[in-house]
């Protein structure tokens, strides 16, 4: 069987990655949304294992420990992070998995999931970027070389990335990200894994 | 501005990569078809630079010596080549143009141009496949033979292609294609060189 895809959607802050992925899970339901593990109570309503996995700051730990997550941060003294084995079941089970995530968070997947589709989600233009940076001409010029610098950062952290995809109008950014993971099932190296794997049980049928 | 892409379409013969070609024609009109050249005459209706560039055998050898050809080959006294040239200009006005070429062309080409998109058209399963290679039962044992060693060294050449895309269903096919180049368009490596392209360009207009 085609062994699913876990897709990485990244980018800088603003971008409009949170809508991007809404839109996208309206298009295409049969794509699974990676759920966070997170030490924060669980709020009114919200389901464990389908907003996030509850986990109290010991459990936390030792997922950490024994290596369970593929990234974690801190924020507002709340854990967060992603679970491996949750990413991994759907994946064996021949699903495609998304995943929203902070530039940094991205490259800490990177290095335990190097298999996964990085896509950088980026602004329509440089002249965009570079009005957004230069603001309304209200910001002191430490603020503004400030993110500038930023914004070169990100630029650079783009090359660890497989894809840019510029999010000029949100259908488009969505058919393009569609198109990558249609794209991506079709790359003769994953094609000839599953090929060979195929064969490989031929074989043993035989 | 963005480069257009060259998408090379191969695969075995009997795969249905003319009936792809042909349907994708239509679906995407803005599509550039490349266009051989050829030493055979024109027949009646046929249109220098629509259908070939109609050569003479001076000409064609010209060509030859001057590397003005990805590809060529000889059938029945009459040589059949891909001019680079009309590859390239297209390509730099930023439309994509697709070459439909059998296997052992397909990897010419990629020795001159790397750079270029390589699909192989697979036929739907290796049961279908392997009833193909097996035939009506009325083959010798010799026939049968050759035949499935052609087909090893058919899968074995996938291995120098970028995709591998199933032509189970025709629509499904050309779909799978389309998401090829769109994908292509995002890859960040491409994206990257055109960025440091357009960040010259703005520098040296600033």
């Amino acid at each position: 069987m085609d062994k699913g895809l876990l897709i990485v959607l990244s980018g800088p802050s603003g971008v409009g990655k949170g809508t991007v992925c809404s839109v996208l899970r309206k298009r295409l339901p049969e794509l699974v949304y990676s759920v966070s593990a997170t030490t924060r109570a669980a709020r009114q309503g919200e389901v464990d294992g389908v907003n996030y996995f509850f986990k109290s700051k010991e459990q936390f730990q030792d997922m950490i420990a024994r290596d369970a997550l593929l990234e974690y941060a801190e924020y507002v003294d709340n854990c967060y992070g992603t679970p491996r084995d949750f990413v991994e079941r759907t994946i064996a089970s021949g699903r495609d998995i998304i995943l929203e995530i902070e530039v940094q968070g991205a490259l800490k997947v990177k290095e335990k999931f190097p298999e996964g589709v990085f896509i950088f989600l980026m602004p329509p233009s440089l002249d965009e970027l570079k009005q957004r940076i230069t603001g309304r001409g209200t910001e002191s010029q430490d603020t503004i070389n400030h993110r500038m610098s930023v914004a070169v950062e990100e630029i650079n952290l783009l090359e660890h990335y497989d894809y840019a995809v510029i999010n000029d109008q949100i259908d488009a950014a969505c058919h393009r990200i569609e198109s990558i993971i249609v794209a991506e099932h079709c790359r003769r190296d994953r094609f000839v894994k599953n090929l060979t794997e195929l064969q490989a049980a031929t074989t043993e049928k035989a």
